[in-house]
């Protein structure tokens, strides 16, 4: 039940209505690794760090079973940097700075060790970077998810386009799906965007849940209501994470299962967003998850006999 | 099993990115009538209309078991009318045209025969005739519900407060929860609500389904992704008279079916939008409406046993 996670490892800024920090430790592959380290070991991670990386998260990382040797350090530059705003409603953000710095050089080169494994996550990376993963593997994997963002479609179509016909799932928001689908209706975009080769799709809305496609078949899952969204820095990777790792732990990539890995995702994101950056995510352990999905099923839960 | 609605009775023009309408019949208490008429007869309405109004809506009406007795026919005037374009989200609109008319006088006086019933609907009205209609039954309904606006917290914030005192659900859409609670969070906005009197509150989110509170329990049910939002006129109020219709039939208001009446009202709203006015609630039948509200059951179920 071998799971390889692509993406960035990095530092983030992050200004909330609620608050305010400093460099903390966030990037795609890093919240991913974190979610999914609670159903499947080890995870095979891929990235790109700098000397200003901390050894005390590698460390951390390490424990929860996370594999490092596919991810590399540069000794002379920096991680990558990204700082933002969030506005009040917690949906809309600006970016202060982004400083590529190691991410301009991604590369990666899998290592012989992680041959042969089931589950691949492609976090949002350029497409390129995508496809050179997928080709590196001698055997395709049984599930390959992969998420991308707004900037892809509109500076690597082409690329991004290559890399959709080797996946069997894409994700992404709601806004990136009406560009790439070319169609307000969520519905019409995701037929289109699953003719361009992922046959199951989900469309991350934020607060307002996720859905996910499949042929002429649909599923909702909620996000949970909460009182106070603190940080929805790295919620949606959060989401991938716990969505590939039940995926992964069950070796089941049938439609039903992935309802319940959406589930499972959609609960690890509703910790992620309690606090800055990873923290929650590091605090949570395996009966804070149980309870917190049993809370999904009482939010959607309603007697059908009653009708 | 007695159902009062209290509402408007109308004539609406509408404009949306599909198409457009000159004065078709609407009004909250129309839409909620035919979705309640599905599961409830007879249904007391309480309204207003002008010499305009079409007797053959009004013998349709008739025929699904609407008691017009308490519709008022005003000979000098016209009826409410309405006239509004949708933006292409289908989210947001313009209102081109209000004439009040026979609305500006609505002074409702519930006949005898109305006395006694069970379950009272009151749509968005100013709160004065609202709290009027409730102070002329002499026995409380087993359950009132109101619908309101950001206009009435605009111009009458104190005659809706008392209201709001007399009142046990609520139904309101986001962005009149958030102002009516003070707060950016929904449900933080719902807590403060409850304390202004209603034990319930429906939040509807439109595209994005609806949320029940009650106490601390909270209850999601997502709108059905469509290919095709046609017209969203109504729906709001269709979504009301399924609830209040399901509600009355089984006499049952307690939380749990309050879940499987919204999963009805959102069955019935998402005919609403399939055509400009109340066309379709008119088109669909009992049959229709089941296969709608399993497609709701498929949508959000998940099996919690394989986590």
């Amino acid at each position: 039940m071998s799971l390889i996670i692509v993406g960035s490892m990095a530092y983030d800024a992050i200004e909330t209505p609620f608050g305010k920090t400093d460099r903390i430790v966030g990037g795609s592959a890093t919240y991913a690794a974190y979610a999914a380290s609670n159903f499947v070991q080890p995870i095979f991670q891929v990235s790109i760090v700098g000397n200003d990386f901390s050894q005390d998260e590698i460390k951390e990382l390490e424990k929860r079973g996370v594999d490092l040797k596919g991810v590399e350090i540069v000794p002379d530059k920096k991680s990558f940097f990204w700082s933002g705003r969030y506005h009040l409603d917690m949906n809309t953000r600006d970016t202060l700075v982004t400083d590529l710095n190691v991410l301009a050089d991604f590369n990666p080169h899998l290592p012989e060790s992680y041959q042969g494994s089931e589950f691949l996550m492609l976090g949002n990376l350029m497409p390129g970077i995508q496809l050179s993963v997928i080709n590196q593997l001698r055997q395709r994997p049984k599930l390959i998810v992969m998420d991308t963002m707004n900037f892809w479609m509109e500076t690597a179509l082409e690329g991004l386009k290559e890399v959709l016909k080797k996946v069997d799932l894409l994700m992404v928001n709601d806004s990136e799906a009406r560009q790439l689908g070319g169609e307000y209706s969520l519905v019409k975009a995701a037929k289109t965007i699953m003719r361009m080769g992922p046959s199951y799709l989900i469309i991350k809305k934020g607060e307002h849940g996720a859905l996910l496609f499949h042929g002429n078949e649909v599923f909702f899952a909620p996000a949970l209501p909460l009182e106070e969204v603190f940080d929805p820095t790295g919620a949606g990777d959060t989401f991938a994470g716990g969505f590939m790792g039940h995926i992964a732990h069950t070796k089941d990539i049938s439609f039903e299962n992935m309802k319940t890995a959406i589930i499972v995702g959609s609960a690890m994101a509703s910790f992620c967003v309690e606090k800055f950056g990873a923290t929650r995510l590091k605090e949570v352990n395996r009966e804070d998850i149980q309870n917190r999905i049993h809370q999904f099923v009482d939010l959607v839960n309603f007697d059908i006999s009653l009708v």
